[in-house]
């Protein structure tokens, strides 16, 4: 069982007060459940003491009784003999656990709906199945009619790549945890941005990591000089970096920076881990960067992660690494304690898809140039007040709030219908509540429904009343 | 890094020393090299000091000298500066890593190749694919139309199941990875049989688990006592058990074992975590048992972990767990960090199978007899001094060797072509020199095959030759 300290559960609650007229305990109450519903608090968590939570936000106990009291009632609390209290969600059905809560527009993922060519490419596939049936099917690495396309297109790319040097995953995320898992050891130092990807933070701390940050903002980019000084002074195992349009704010890194980067994790012995399932999402015209590890030198080239998640479709479960021989073969070695190998069926679709890769692509970068265009619009019109930097690529936007209400701004809009990862959900230790993530990848009506949605919660933060939704969601 | 302590390869060397007339220190490197070999030492291990091999082995250091000396010329060892000697393969090339090494007869797996109705329901599945192209396709619960197949099948073999109790998993193995890593800590003890099925135990002590072991053979079925006594002593957090038709011995535990089982769990507070990939293969004709979660009482269910993968297809990566609701979605919860959903294809196709199910299994158990006896009989006319339990059920004979050779007589399989996983990769602690897992699940001249390859091999044990193949293998 885990337990929250109130010095950390008081970090999490950072500005929770709001400025209702209502009683101090529903806030706090409120804000604790926003926190069990989007799982910055895990489920099964042990909440600090009353009295201890008490002294840390300067409240009184009676306060802090009360608003557990709220939180037991309503479900998201258990007091277990001896245990305390511990974080619960109100009665778990299918529903709740089920993609697309009905009536809600979720916008906690940032995906497109499928590209149409993987019916036609499923069907190919299912038509070749029947030559593979003779394997065992139980296959770690990867096709080789897969891995090849998968080299070649990174040999296209700019960073020459043999068959021999990839592996085949179930999507990125399972690449990011079979990384962590076979390169960390319980305490290590892990680099990543803040903000970055929850679930790849999750992942690093599963492992056993202690993260470390490093500031990436639409103002300045990334913080070179935090980048320097936090891989001089910590000297981290791995380093999980997303150069090329960074979830969430879009961003691509120079390659001045990318040059930097290497020199630096070479000197401080740090292995790179860079994750480009979004490198191909560009949405401005420019020069594309190449795959980052056409940086650096034999022997030490840092891992790419892929994946065609975003690019093609989330219901295609198709990732996978790029590493240096022995290196691979250390990560295939250490799949088996994970699981026993990528669907076959899916790779044959993957492999299908690539041979007619870039019109895939041109389809994206239409779909989201015309979202993201059309996002920034109906925010701008609504919420002048917010920053709303215009990515260059990806899926999101990251829209500064102008003061610290990110978790208020989330739990409104759930009233109002919209499901959003609140700013928090992308730091390391509760910050960036003055922030939000907006994915534009959506259909444009969708959008306008969010848009709306968002005026209304906007307008009504510090009115809002208690969700009884408890949808569990995964980020993407 | 994890270090080898020479105490600990000194118990994975049990009786190393081969009676040919070979140099010691030839027969100490075959013997550390088909440790690399067949994962019993992962890669990156480092291996002893010199000085403290020789001691623990009670050689003369030149002996253990000569012998790293051999196995660094092979490839298998670094000696890297400050690190000592770290365990490595030679040549990692993609051959290696493939499944199916060219001209070897793998019996690492115990599979069947796939049943033909996957090629018919794949193409039934693409033509589903459309109407679910508009979800997000990130799924980790399941969809519904097959979490409802899972659960009739369930309510059919007289277990009432609600599809609110099943997620669907990327195989067995996922589902022992997902559970072990929601359910322990580190340093908690987990109960596994003895022997026991490899990853599940890799799995296990990836999360942290100490494992303890409750003995089971084909002479005297599971040890009730040491089960008794193992569960009162240590109180696990959790006991992985195969009780119908368990890896490797193929036998099935008694209703009255299981209800004193769950009994037992009860009392310590473990949870049972059941592993019925194998449940419904039974080959000879008796009572079915019920799954076991039909013992217990409500909160307290066995965990319940199935597969398509050996009754279906090693390819078709689809596996699930049962659970009750609020430890179901603890573990839905818990799977982002390792992977974000199941394939949505794969689903389908799944589904699709469970239909007609009962006449897929009926062609499995045919194929099962067939090779079981035929196995049995080649094997008991070629080797009469070993001792062959007939398995009531499952994929795999456990043979006993009638002495500690199994290491050895693995060694000289493979250079007679075949591939196995000799015994000791199946206990907790090189235990089961005397045992060879050999699965009987293949075509009927491939059994021939192994069988005069054992047969040469077994005459030749003590006079093997070095074999330069590093076949990855995963055991399954």
């Amino acid at each position: 069982m885990t337990i929250l300290s109130a010095r950390s559960l008081g970090l999490l609650l950072d500005a929770w007060r709001d400025d209702s007229a209502r009683a101090a305990y529903l806030a706090l109450a409120d804000r604790i459940r926003l926190l069990v519903l989007d799982g910055r608090i895990p489920l099964d968590t042990r909440l600090p003491a009353e009295r201890e939570l008490a002294n840390q936000l300067a409240v009184s106990r009676t306060t802090v009784t009360a608003a557990y009291s709220e939180l037991r009632d309503a479900g998201y609390l258990n007091s277990l003999r001896g245990s305390g209290s511990v974080a619960r969600l109100p009665h778990a059905t299918s529903r709740n656990l089920q993609d697309g809560a009905p009536g809600m527009l979720d916008l906690t993922k940032a995906t497109l709906p499928a590209i149409p060519a993987v019916a036609e490419a499923a069907v190919h596939a299912a038509q070749e199945l029947p030559s593979y049936l003779g394997l065992s099917g139980f296959d770690p690495v990867g096709l080789s009619v897969l891995r090849e396309a998968i080299a070649d297109r990174y040999t296209a790319r700019g960073l020459p790549t043999d068959a021999d040097e990839i592996m085949v995953t179930v999507g990125a995320q399972h690449a990011i945890a079979l990384v962590s898992r076979v390169l960390l050891s319980r305490g290590d130092r892990a680099l990543v941005e803040s903000p970055s990807y929850p679930h790849a933070m999750e992942a690093l701390r599963d492992a056993g990591a202690r993260l470390v940050g490093v500031n990436v903002s639409s103002d300045h980019g990334w913080d070179e000089n935090g980048l320097e000084q936090v891989m001089q002074r910590t000297s981290p195992t791995l380093a999980y970096l997303m150069p090329d349009h960074h979830n969430p704010t879009g961003l691509a890194m120079s390659e001045e920076l990318r040059e930097k980067t290497v020199a630096l994790a070479a000197t401080a012995g740090t292995t790179l881990v860079i994750d480009e399932t979004m490198a191909e999402l560009t949405i401005d015209p420019g020069t594309p960067h190449s795959p980052f590890a056409v940086h650096g030198v034999d022997g030490s080239r840092p891992i790419l992660i892929g994946s065609l998640g975003k690019s093609v479709w989330g219901g295609l479960r198709i990732g996978w690494i790029r590493a240096e021989r022995p290196l691979l073969q250390r990560l295939v070695r250490g799949r088996n304690s994970g699981d026993l190998g990528t669907p076959i069926l899916e790779q044959l679709i993957a492999a299908d898809l690539f041979s007619d890769f870039d019109a895939i692509l041109a389809v994206r970068r239409r779909q989201l140039r015309i979202g993201r265009d059309h996002l920034l619009a109906v925010l701008g019109e609504r919420m002048p007040e917010w920053r709303i930097p215009s990515p260059p690529g990806g899926l999101t936007a990251w829209v500064n709030l102008g003061s610290p209400v990110s978790s208020q701004l989330t739990l409104a809009a759930r009233n109002e219908g919209v499901l959003l990862a609140a700013g928090p959900r992308f730091g390391i230790d509760g910050a960036f509540e003055r922030f939000l993530r907006i994915p534009f990848a959506y259909p444009l009506e969708d959008l306008d429904r969010a848009a709306d949605a968002l005026a209304r919660a906007w307008a009504s933060v510090g009115r809002y009343t208690v969700p009884e939704q408890t949808y569990l969601a995964a980020v993407v």
